[in-house]
């Protein structure tokens, strides 16, 4: 196969966005597929992975990892199939999952786009996207347990319960025998997280009072946060933790389309009389602890411990309208694109 | 000795104060010292000492222990001579720490003002109170070494330089081999911090542009943020932390007197994107570490390593101007009110 014959359609990053995302911000382009040189791999893209972080690298706030800048193809993790390998670990047909962007075609050195194969294990291919992902159940397994650190019997809240990573998280926080307590933005998420997951309570934050149902759901206060989302949520779980609680700062959806910085949560002080113990973490910096964490899930899974939705979105060309999805209550689990079969 | 011939002087909190504590907040009392019961000591006040915390202790803010009520004694912990005792672990003429308040005398169960017997040490009455304290020295060895976690070669920068604490925590910073960046409010007090203890640098907040101060005199970032302040010092600081940098939020002086919470750092985020871990602590959650900082820090006493200094106010009847000193740059080193001799 030579892969001059094949066109490349790639969503380059036009401008970016203050405030929320949307499809002016990108430009659709199609070129032919360059010819693998000596160590590339060709990956044909199956499913991108649409995540709170897409919106930071479209940003230029100060981040873990560069961001995008304008006229570069918009980064996304996602999972493929080599069509071509000049790698000498990768053969045409191997599954793997990588930055392989928003284009139907990558042609790079493993390395530079973070391909790994992806794992040899009995499970749909979607669940590579959400539990056994990065993007998903593998940053829920590091951010609970390695930073959280839970302990049975303790209580923890999630935010963005319906999502992706929190969904999991909460799962993951029952099997550890904590309360776990869910905040969703709708009433079918919250019904999601409590009938579906297990969890023992969830609140909706744009219809209730969350102070006042936090005070009601949790009521030995709170050990562990979750915390995906930040702003008004983050400082109003503050106020109910308990000594010694440990808040996994893992995303900040609230403030991403921020076009302002804006003031840190009023009740900082309690970190300090508290004793919280409050942790950034990126899942990338803790590769060693992938095996492990897959190797977890997926006994979660077959024990029918750890369940997960997908919401798909059919067609490269829709990327641009799934992302802002991501920042409204209209989905429930892991946001894809699926861009070939 | 009958104790009913003493006579003890108390200063009672009259009303919690908004803003800076003054005079007007208390109430001298005159009474005669109450018989010690059954299990009982009797203990004569020699030192106080003044702390940021004695301020939060005012407040009804949602704090570590409970606050001091209107009507009651002002908390405060001292060093004293046991005058009498009718407990078997106390003999008269022992030297002791606890939380004697601001008295002449207390009678109290050892238990119910955490007495505890001076360590048998070769050092003066003063250390103590300084860098062999909870208030001063130990507070620094267990923010430093079992929050922050130094390694040699990291930048450190400590606010309230040169304060108790933090004066303590940045010779300690020094001998784990750390550069290290003091924050003050005087120039006598950043002199103080590098001709004396041996800080790499040292910025005047009040005079300099901290954020390019910062700059010039952190060229590798920040690794650990020894906190003692919060506020505009917190935020700049937080923007120029390195990955997996550490604050020890030791102290929020500058939030102690705000009428209105105030909101938290802008730079928040940051917590996140460089996977900052912030941990607040409470020296008196780590009673296990006392022994070991106590020998640490005498060790390095006797080896020229660990120096401090005292601002000594003469007299019980002069605290309540005392302790709106610590919110001004007009001290070094430990602020202590002398009780008797």
């Amino acid at each position: 196969m030579s892969t001059t014959t094949l066109s490349n359609r790639q969503y380059i990053l036009k401008s970016r966005p203050e405030g929320l995302p949307d499809r002016s911000h990108f430009e659709l382009r199609e070129a032919p597929v360059r010819e693998p040189g000596d160590g590339d791999v060709l990956v044909r893209t199956r499913y991108l992975s649409v995540d709170p972080t897409n919106r930071v690298w479209m940003s230029d706030m100060k981040q873990y990892m560069p961001p995008v800048f304008p006229g570069e193809v918009m980064r996304a993790l996602g999972v493929g199939v080599v069509e071509r390998s000049l790698h000498p670990d990768y053969r045409a047909g191997d599954l793997v999952s990588g930055l392989l962007g928003w284009q139907d075609y990558s042609v790079a050195r493993p390395g530079d786009i973070a391909l790994a194969p992806l794992p040899r294990l009995d499970a749909p291919l979607s669940a590579f996207l959400c539990p056994l992902h990065v993007s998903g159940g593998i940053t829920a397994y590091v951010g609970l347990f390695d930073i959280a650190q839970p302990r049975a019997g303790e209580t923890m809240v999630v935010s963005a319960a319906a999502g992706s990573v929190g969904s999991l998280a909460g799962q993951m926080g029952k099997i550890a025998g904590c309360r776990v307590v869910g905040i969703a933005g709708s009433d079918a998420g919250c019904r999601y997280v409590t009938e579906e997951l297990g969890f023992d309570a969830c609140i909706n934050y744009r219809t209730e009072d969350v102070a006042e149902a936090l005070g009601r759901a949790c009521p030995d206060g709170i050990d562990i946060d979750f915390e995906n989302v930040g702003g008004d949520i983050l400082d109003t779980v503050l106020d109910k933790m308990n000594l010694n609680g440990r808040v996994t700062l893992c995303g900040l959806i609230s403030t991403y389309n921020d076009k302002q910085p804006r003031p840190g949560p009023t009740r900082f002080p309690l970190i300090l009389m508290q004793r919280l113990r409050v942790q950034g973490f990126v899942v990338l910096d803790h590769h060693a602890r992938f095996a492990e964490a897959v190797e977890k899930i997926h006994g979660w899974m077959k024990a029918g411990k750890i369940t997960w939705r997908e919401h798909v979105v059919e067609g490269l060309e829709n990327a641009p309208d799934a992302l802002p999805m991501l920042f409204k209550p209209n989905k429930l689990g892991k946001l894809l694109v699926k861009v070939s079969e």
